[in-house]
């Protein structure tokens, strides 16, 4: 930190993050967060981040969690009433607060559990616990479910509900996390009974193809510049903005070492003797807030609050009855 | 720090206490943590505090948070089916996983919703945005809840539905926080229609009275060391714990002072010159573990995991379609 910080990118949780905001904001170092959610797991919104104020140096990359307001419009497409959410010890359940407020003024019934690590013990425990009446009930709740959790998990709870014959043929849940890549897909969808609606976020083309990754300026591996190339679509969506971010710096940096008045304006070196932080740091946040690249993640770009703000959703879906091996069908929300 | 310390009394929010957490394991100081809840809303247990490990210094002075186990007796006694769960935003709903789990077990139809800030706000926009049908079958909804805020959103959220016609006079409400003062109690009641159910932390007279606050040894304000005596009883829980924590070291290191061999084993400032942490932390821990204290909390000790066992809470009702300045029945679980 001796010799100066152009601009920090961090890939890091809700908490870290917190601490390197605050370390930006007192540095004027443009910071740009990447949200790492733990194991897998789905995002939920870092809590307490103080946005919009006007001394605020960190950049939101990842675009905020919209799984509140896609899961509510799934179920109510599927008018669903009553159903169950499981979720994975890792998830921070304070994600789904907005959702459950609306669920329960629309009077909709549901439940929430959480999926024990061993999951194994836990349908144990309540097979061992529950009275017979209580499972037939419980077993008609399980039809309509929702889970929360990472993909890995997901296999491991839909397998033993499976084999423990908690679920049959008619029913239909739901997994919705940013990331589930194609081979999650096949598995999740493999190892299920009934009907599976699988919601996760995708990438889209950009339409202009020339655009792609600015390849013009810059020497970049062809394969990994098509967001649907398939190397591309192994990579975790965390690294995929990390990628988007480091070219959009380059980009932004680049531009700026060619404006010859910005050289003058505010040295890429701190004066040592002067008390004052660096003057570099808000130009450069305020030029990287106006760049923009199309790249992995299709669009990088920032509003005004900081935050990036394209995101699509694709809902890819099973119908019931069908054989293993069954066709999925798609649609992008 | 410089030089030295016996042991770390901290009361504070559990973000903090990790910090202080790691601290006192790095130092070899005993700490001695009173968990503290934000703006008067109910404890959640902190997560992720890694609990009996050889090299931890951390002893638990409130009893760990058992309102999950409270609330599940008391709903259960009342023989609910169906009822809606208001937090406010202070409150952290992780803490109440545990009762979810199992009243989705129990096929219990429970809903969730955060009380905004501004409760006025939010009744009004519930009511521009619900259809009359919704807010038919939510006023039923309305009829069983629980109350997981602060006594004073408890307060305006009731005064609010009383006001706005949400509720009427067959409804049964249950408010569920250690901490409610008598002056709470009384202003609840008088808010309140219908039933309401206050359940809160009560802390008992030691029967032998000649333990009180350890008297003989110390010279104590007889007012402050009566747990049933009105000044103590305006004092916040957090404050009660404090005090006794302060009580139960001073006692420790007052026995530690006459014992000779310990004055010879380890001394009480660090040797400088010595790159080995301070070997004194852990003996003093291990005192401060088999002391105990009767105080203003009952009586202070701690279990071999290193958290204190004794808690009891007292619930306090009123009956349906009594008049203002109804009497308050009161039982202890």
């Amino acid at each position: 930190m001796n010799r100066g910080i152009l601009a920090l990118v961090s890939s890091v949780g809700c908490m870290s993050a917190g601490s390197l905001q605050s370390l930006a904001d007192a540095m004027h170092i443009p910071h740009l967060f990447i949200q790492r959610a733990p194991a897998g797991t789905p995002r939920s919104s870092c809590p307490l981040t103080s946005r919009g104020r006007q001394d605020d140096y960190t950049l939101f990359v990842r675009p905020p969690v919209y799984l509140n307001d896609v899961i509510l419009q799934v179920v109510s497409e599927y008018s669903w009433q009553k159903f169950i959410i499981f979720y994975d010890q890792q998830y921070d359940i304070r994600g789904i607060q907005d959702f459950l407020d609306k669920t329960s003024q629309q009077g909709m019934d549901v439940s929430l559990q959480k999926v024990e690590s061993n999951i194994n013990m836990m349908i144990t425990s309540m097979f061992r616990t529950m009275r017979v009446e209580e499972l037939h009930r419980y077993r008609d709740t399980l039809r309509r479910a929702v889970l929360f959790m990472s993909p890995a998990t997901a296999k491991a709870f839909i397998t033993e509900v499976v084999e423990t014959n908690l679920v049959a043929f008619d029913c239909h849940w739901i997994i919705i996390n940013e990331e589930i890549s194609d081979q999650d897909v096949q598995e999740l969808v493999m190892k299920s009974i009934g009907r599976l609606t699988l919601i996760r976020q995708t990438f889209p083309l950009p339409q202009n193809t020339s655009q792609r990754c600015v390849k013009h300026n810059h020497r970049i591996n062809t394969s990994l510049c098509d967001p649907k190339d398939p190397k591309a679509q192994t990579l975790e969506i965390t690294n995929r903005y990390i990628y988007d971010t480091v070219l959009l710096l380059a980009n932004t940096f680049h531009r700026k070492l060619e404006d010859r008045k910005w050289h003058s304006m505010a040295s890429l070196t701190c004066i040592r003797k002067n008390s004052k932080p660096w003057q570099g740091g808000r130009p450069m946040l305020d030029n990287v807030k106006k760049s923009g690249v199309s790249g992995l993640t299709g669009f990088l770009e920032f509003s005004d609050n900081g935050t990036n703000p394209n995101i699509y959703f694709e809902i890819l879906g099973t119908n019931y009855g069908e054989d293993r091996g069954r066709g999925v069908s798609k649609r992008v929300a």
